[in-house]
């Protein structure tokens, strides 16, 4: 399945084409794969070169470690997520290794690791739905996460699942319109809230 | 001039040829290849589809626009960022529109949104460098920003400058090593510093 951009000015394919599934079809992603889009995360840009971002990996390969993990989704997440072969956390290291200072951009910078991972998974034919329904203190728990660590999101990464073999529910929300606001929403140029000509 | 990062796994050319120059070419970028890099923002994924983002732009056609987004980067980056072609400012509007809660994702999608307008920029020969050193003050003053919108970054496109005509600091900058931790640095499984296999 695919899910297009709806666009009103043209973009690269590789950023049309990305969408977040809710339904993933029953298939195994190589390691290999994954060490590609990892890889992509690893080279986003940072504020002072910090790279503020981490993952916590778990396939479904490795039964205990992906339980583990699904459950630090909140339920409404857990009951499509299981369905996915990989899931992931995004963290953030949310003080400054040079100095021990807050950064503001921990998570910020995050996000720019986990986009660029999300296009290297539509370059490879798979997609990532990123999810803010985590359980952060679970995780912490679980994890055994340091002072200064945040976990962020969590992301589901697979091959989108063909409509007609998946759950009728999930099957309904995949194919439910994309929708963004128009450019002169969030597009300024002399002031807040003036579209930028 | 190109500066592909040193892969230890292969991503698309998209992403390994994504960087952050400090030297610019003296040419413009038309205003619809700037349309279609804020495309590309436009269609990130964000926490409940909330598209957090939003874009003050400046060309360098428009002197009074430029000059001002201009002085609202910290000094340091106004000396190589006054050679850029267009410059922009990246906000977040922290407060969730549905409820106005506090969005604790806005910061991370808004750096989705960019990562992917940089994506879009490399994929049409322009580069994006990403700066936190801005004066959140002085953008908040002279764009008339209303409660609940902050300013997180500056950007600055262009396309690449040719070293030989760069001034000397800029291309010596721009010829620096890519610089980044490795995977087991930040790829994770049964816990918080065990590396993912």
């Amino acid at each position: 399945m695919s899910k297009p951009a709806i666009l009103d000015h043209p973009v690269h394919a590789l950023i049309a084409e990305r969408w977040s599934p809710v339904g993933f079809a029953n298939r195994s992603v190589p390691p290999a794969e994954l060490r590609s889009l990892l890889e992509a995360a690893r080279w986003a840009p940072s504020a002072y070169n910090e790279q503020p971002w981490a993952y916590i990996v778990a396939t479904r390969e490795e039964p205990e470690a992906f339980a583990q993990l699904l459950g630090c989704l909140v339920p409404g997440n857990q009951t499509w997520a299981r369905r996915a072969p990989v899931l992931m956390i995004g963290l953030a290291r949310t003080r400054l290794a040079r100095n021990d200072k807050p950064n503001r951009h921990a998570l910020h910078d995050l996000g720019q690791a986990s986009a660029l991972l999300s296009v290297e998974a539509t370059a490879r034919g798979l997609q990532v739905h990123q999810m803010g329904g985590i359980l952060p203190g679970a995780i912490a728990s679980a994890y055994d996460l340091p002072q200064g660590v945040e976990a962020v999101t969590a992301l589901a990464v697979g091959y989108p699942g063909d409509p007609d073999t998946l759950p009728d529910a999930l099957a309904a929300r995949d194919a439910s319109p994309r929708d963004r606001a128009p450019q002169r929403a969030f597009v300024f140029g002399a002031a807040w809230g003036k579209s930028w000509e």
